[in-house]
């Protein structure tokens, strides 16, 4: 792999490269943390003893400062897993056996979170918007209206299949004023963009550690109001994803119920120190923003066109189309990519072919704009003479427009 | 703290001491890893990549390799989050929703996989033999006769609460004796004990990556039969914990359904390689086994006394009674043998106090003679004349002999 370019000024905190010469991560997670976080792992810690009890106090307090006022009405409960874990013990958990579930979709999570109800065995009302299109509130209220069985509304907040933010303020308002309940999936956007209670109304919502905090994968966590945890005893279908019975035992012990990945919470308790220092969620969600703006505005340069309309693109992951120039083949950039030190994520639309560029991690705006350079040879490379897409995908985006 | 001891010969390969002068862990796992184990974790994975692809496969064959010969007709499918999730998605998975599990219990692990089964809302069959009493061949033989309808025994492999080694084989023979099928709960034992194909018969069984094989936790996995891993398909409560789906998907992707602990695995992959240099189960039992003698003979030298008889130590962990001795205050024992350089582990009997002493992990029978050494202070510290236990105990183990 050749040098990852010469070091710039950045006005931001400092973002050091990786150490190792490997390729940064341009994906929604596992991403590229920093030197420090991975630094945090090198050290082996007893899950029962005290020293490491007081580090899953102190990472359960920062996640719920993020919320900033009105946090106390909330409790964390980290889970352990991947995010799809979080996501399938808010649901067994928060939803009583006999609730019902309107399930908000325009993508492979939402999708994946009316699978896990249907493993639950419990109803659920599946609204399908496709690839990309918002679920709007109005929406939400005529299904709320139409079905007064459903209790529950669960909302993606960045649907990192196409990397759309999701109106869950709209949502939430539709969702409270039917008298329901709300249920984020916030995997992909918490940390960089808040979920602050007097903004936005919500029973619980999940997240992961390797995600807009920046630490490595091996756990998520939920975010609840306490009082929506007391009712959920005895609700859940696994005694491993009983959130309720997680929190009862770490309230009372101190402790995880089961082994926790004691390194990965080391790590995950460096990157909140670093996402303090980097000014909390204001902070973070400001980098990010500038890394999608001069990624996609370099892309947009090079004649690639992004899915999404600037109103719905968020911080966190951009869909770009795929040249329509037969010349171009996903799998070779990709590895074209790689070898110049970018490791890129492909598409995840069904109608047309895409890929995406993440814009979370350790990395800044100098990195990205190494990777607009890095994409402008490797088109060249190939011999794309045009990054333009397809007249299809076009037609596919004028129909989001509209 | 002070230092570790003055370094000495050893006779198999050399244990390096943790480098940050951290305590060992003389724990169940979390235990103490090699530093080149921790340093694997210095670096991202793309988890789509194949790279990390390669990594995982890799993992699988030398797990698999593990079982010798006889392997070719199982599968190995890692699992995200701790043993408990393994266990669950084991019972889940093989066990048909109108299955009957006769569950053998001789301690807290046995009892977690009955709670199991009642979230699952399936039938079972609780045998509890108490604290530390082992469920033997004929009694399981006995049960199945009488009730047709169960379809599943499981059996704990070293039940960790006590450190008991469960007669496993003669449990296999049991079972299959009377047509039904074995699941085995190998967490503590995998990697140091053998469950080779063609000396114990089971269609799967669990472990996790922070035991035997010397990673950290985070993940776990399923062995099992190719045949049963078919079978399985359909049969989970859960998404998450779904075997045969998530070991269709790898076999189809080379990737795990969801993100997979990157930096953990990267780290179990590297000690898996340290496992085979070592001489694979057979070295790692070997260490263990002298790990356990050692540290048993300094101990009772002090007066100290094991709960189990020699048949049924465990070379994993080994429980220990309390001193009959007032001024024995076992939190005091704890923070002292900590300060030393040792952290211990509390017991779980119900009927005596204990403590437990873990023989696995990065450490070699000098570092044995060191706990002992460093017991043996702290009992003159906390001015404990005698080591040996209340007369309770001593009835309690009479009975076992019995
Ligand atoms: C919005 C959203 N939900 C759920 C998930 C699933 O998380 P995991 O892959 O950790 O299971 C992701 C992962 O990227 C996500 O972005
Ligand atoms: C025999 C046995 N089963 C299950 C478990 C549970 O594993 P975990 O704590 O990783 O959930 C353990 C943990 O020590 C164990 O020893």
């Amino acid at each position: 792999m050749p040098p990852l370019g010469e070091p710039q000024m950045t006005q931001g905190p400092r973002i050091d490269p990786p150490r190792l010469n490997e390729p940064y991560l341009l994906t929604p997670g596992p991403l590229t943390t920093s030197y420090a976080t991975k630094e945090a792992m090198m050290r082996d810690w007893g899950s029962w003893d005290g020293d490491f009890r007081a580090m899953t106090a102190e990472m359960r307090k920062r996640l719920l400062a993020l919320l900033g006022p009105g946090s106390e009405a909330f409790d964390c409960v980290p889970i352990q897993g991947s995010g799809s874990y979080c996501v399938e013990a808010m649901l067994g958990s928060f939803v009583p056996r006999d609730g019902k579930v309107l399930v908000l979709a325009n993508g492979a999570y939402g999708l994946r979170a009316a699978k896990t109800m249907e493993y639950l065995g419990r109803d659920f009302h599946l609204l399908d918007k496709g690839d990309y299109l918002p679920p709007r509130g109005a929406e939400v209220s005529a299904i709320l209206e139409a079905d007064p069985a459903i209790t529950h509304v669960l909302a993606i907040h960045c649907e990192t299949s196409s990397g759309i933010l999701n109106p869950v303020e709209e949502i939430s308002a539709a969702t409270y004023a039917a008298g329901r309940e709300l249920l984020i999936d916030s995997m992909s956007a918490f940390g960089a963009l808040g979920l602050r209670p007097w903004e936005i109304r919500y029973e619980a919502m999940v997240s992961s550690a390797n995600k807009c905090i920046e630490g490595v994968p091996g756990f998520g966590f939920v975010i609840a109001r306490k009082e929506a945890l007391q009712r959920a005893a005895g609700n859940s279908h696994s005694l491993s994803l009983d959130v309720e019975a997680q929190w009862a035992h770490m309230e009372k012990t101190g402790q995880w119920r089961f082994t926790p990945p004691t390194h990965v919470v080391a790590a995950f308790l460096e990157a909140l120190r670093q996402h303090e220092a980097e000014g909390g969620v204001a902070g973070r969600g400001a980098r990010y923003a500038r890394n999608r703006d001069v990624m996609v505005e370099g892309m947009r340069e090079l004649g690639f066109e992004t899915l999404l309309a600037e109103r719905w693109l968020s911080p966190i992951i951009v869909t770009f189309f795929c040249p329509a120039d037969e010349k171009f083949v996903f799998d070779r950039f990709y590895e074209l990519m790689k070898a110049k030190g970018f490791i890129i994520y492909p598409g995840k639309l069904t109608v047309v072919e895409s890929f995406r560029i993440g814009c979370i991690g350790q990395m800044d705006e100098h990195v990205m704009r190494q990777v607009v350079r890095a994409a402008k040879e490797t088109l060249a490379e190939m011999g794309v003479a045009s990054a333009a897409p397809p007249a299809a995908a076009l037609e596919e985006r004028a129909k989001l427009a509209a």
